[in-house]
């Protein structure tokens, strides 16, 4: 007897594609190393953490150094300081109501989107939007929910929802019945957005098939049309079908803090063999009782003060002007006779290559003469070939001086 | 079609212990809410930060304040600056070479210890020590690497290896062979040790049987004895069998905190079915990257201000402390005839139950009417039936009271 690996890493075909993206830049930048490298590729933020967060993060600290405010392990869901807020500010102002033990709070919805899938049976059919966040994917890949990758770049087992210009980015409802959709809105990558009518067919969909949706909705906050639901809970009946993934990431500057939360309503539930019926909420609880411990103490309060009004004005700056350097991408893209969609609701920008490149040779292209890291859509799916990802998450000097570089290249594109 | 559930969370026995320690002293508290309720149950610490770490963590929390000094998302496997440290505070201070790309900071050596089987087949057989640390089984039971629970209180295919007052808390080597082996020394919960040559001795069978040992440290800075190694790694031969987990929760105050790490020699390999030869630093390495988004920057930070030569002296005097109450509990329970192991090299003191009482009964006696909170040794694993588990965690005045009450129930026990 041997220690035997877990096959199900080795259907796995690419590295993580941000790693990918960091070794080409990597080597890039060791053979040029004066190259003014702008990053537009990873969906991370410039901007600093808001002072409202600042200041009450610090105290916090302050008190970690106090024998009478320190605090060591704390709840297992999180501080009813912070679930109180997230409750209040983001759900029942929208008229959703819910209580403490429906809501996690974590160190990012990238642990939680890749861990959910641990509750559920390796039996279950997951249908995921193509292109998609590859978490979803590779976590269901590496659990052993698929079979290798067919040539034509798709899982074996895993239903694809193509998301393309042809249908403008709204994926169709399967054509079979699927147990796990995996939703994420305002989309990544490609910066779309479902409105509640569209919304409101998964929830029916999930409900007519006993299906369960995993909500992403890291990029909430990014939303400015009135239209386009900010939690999936806003549509009726989602509190039966959909456990929704948030974060402090996108919206207050929390990458290098860490701290999310998922909303796992007390009505979700799903069946053994024997068609028992058990509540997902619980098994989502033993899940993270016996396997994770709970985000820093000083991190909670921080992301309590993201609620303050200070907070809520700061973070509201701080979405305004990558916004606005969201719709100078859009603006000079068009410009130059670019196709692209995003970038209204959302900070990214999805591109459609020019004339018969492929994602990586586009993605080449803009590293190699304009020194500007994207990410090729191919990354996210086969239905992203054809596509590269921009974000707005540069500062706007640097937003404008790509966008100035990328113009030079309307010759080659 | 429904969406069916992870079954393998059906086989789970029992609440994750210390939530179910933390229900019953709710519930007495509710009915006696005069009761000053003294806390040597769950291992957590009481003193707080070192005052060297608060102030580079504040430091750091403005830091990410401002646009030129913050940081968003860190490299996946943490930050050179606290590798740095811990390879050559922690290992090549004992003359262990260890490489940066072999240390993986994380949120926690719960979560690592959680998900580490993930990157191995479900086939293999795995071994614990009973009494064990919870999170080894129940994360293997949740990924279906056993069977349901016998009248005995084991799990099926799972392989015990017994540590009680007659082996001395030694496992023997397994007499079948097993592919996975979790270790922790000092042990939790025990209090136990193994010396060089007992360690030497695993490491051999590990290296014979192709087997994997994951050896927790995470009480590793309570070791006071000189022949008691402090990584695995003192130990020839075990770069190509051991995973090490190591923690800062216990030594430098961080269970609040949250920040750990994990070291995955190069050396280490695994097999697929096939016979083909995979390693295992690379596979946990794909694991994190796919399914955790690092540790906050400003944790990683204060991490680093332990090893500084204020922070060192900081966690000697609080290791100190904690250690004096050890041997204050030790002296006080022998004292008045009970048999008590550990607490010699671990902050954790086991006792042998008096008399025909069990591990909960033991419980109750000393919650109700001493007001002590202890963990049922029965709560670790069927070996553990018959002890509790006190920590040494709690402040000293507190450690003296618990003392006192215990002894005035010299007549019960």
């Amino acid at each position: 007897m041997t220690v035997k690996i877990n096959e199900n890493y080795l259907l796995l075909k690419s590295n993580y594609i941000f790693a990918e993206i960091d070794q080409r830049v990597d080597n890039f930048g060791k053979e040029n190393p004066e190259a003014d490298i702008i990053r537009m590729g990873i969906g991370d933020v410039t901007r600093p953490l808001p002072s409202a967060v600042v200041s009450e993060f610090k105290k916090a600290v302050l008190d970690m150094g106090d024998a009478d405010k320190f605090h060591g392990y704390g709840p297992y869901q999180g501080y009813d300081f912070l679930l109180d807020q997230i409750i209040e500010k983001d759900y029942a102002s929208r008229g959703i109501e819910l209580s403490n033990n429906e809501v996690f709070v974590s160190d990012g919805a990238k642990c939680d989107t890749g861990n959910i899938q641990e509750i559920f049976s390796l039996d279950n059919t997951v249908a995921v939007t193509d292109p998609v966040y590859p978490v979803y994917v590779d976590s269901n890949v590496m659990a052993g929910r698929t079979g290798a990758m067919s040539k034509n770049g798709r899982y074996q087992k895993l239903v694809y929802l193509p998301c393309t210009e042809d249908n403008e980015f709204i994926p169709e409802l399967p054509a079979e019945q699927v147990d796990l959709i995996y939703l994420c809105y305002p989309n990544n990558p490609t910066g779309t957005t479902l409105n509640k009518a569209q919304l409101k067919e998964w929830v029916d969909y999930a409900m007519d098939n006993k299906s369960i949706i995993l909500y992403d909705a890291a990029y909430e906050s990014y939303i400015q049309e009135d239209n386009i639901p900010h939690s999936i809970y806003e549509v009726e009946g989602a509190r039966e079908v959909a456990i929704e993934f948030r974060s402090f990431s996108k919206n207050a500057a929390f990458t290098g803090v860490r701290c999310a939360f998922t909303v796992v309503p007390e009505e979700l539930s799903g069946f053994d063999s024997q068609g028992n019926v058990y509540d997902l909420n619980s098994m989502w609880m033993r899940r993270q009782t016996s396997k994770f411990n709970g985000v820093s103490y000083p991190v909670q309060i921080a992301a309590k003060a993201v609620y303050s009004p200070e907070g809520q004005k700061e973070i509201r700056e701080s979405v305004d002007y990558y916004m606005n350097n969201a719709s100078i991408i859009l603006r000079s893209l068009e410009k130059i006779g670019l196709r692209v969609y995003g970038g209204v609701n959302s900070p990214y920008i999805w591109i459609k290559t020019p004339g018969k490149m492929d994602s990586w040779q586009f993605f080449d292209l803009l590293l190699e003469k304009a020194h500007i890291v994207g990410t090729p859509g191919v990354g996210f799916g086969p239905s992203g070939e054809g596509y590269l990802r921009l974000t707005a998450f540069n500062s706007l000097k640097n937003t404008e001086a790509a966008m100035a570089r990328i113009a030079k290249l309307q010759s080659e594109i």
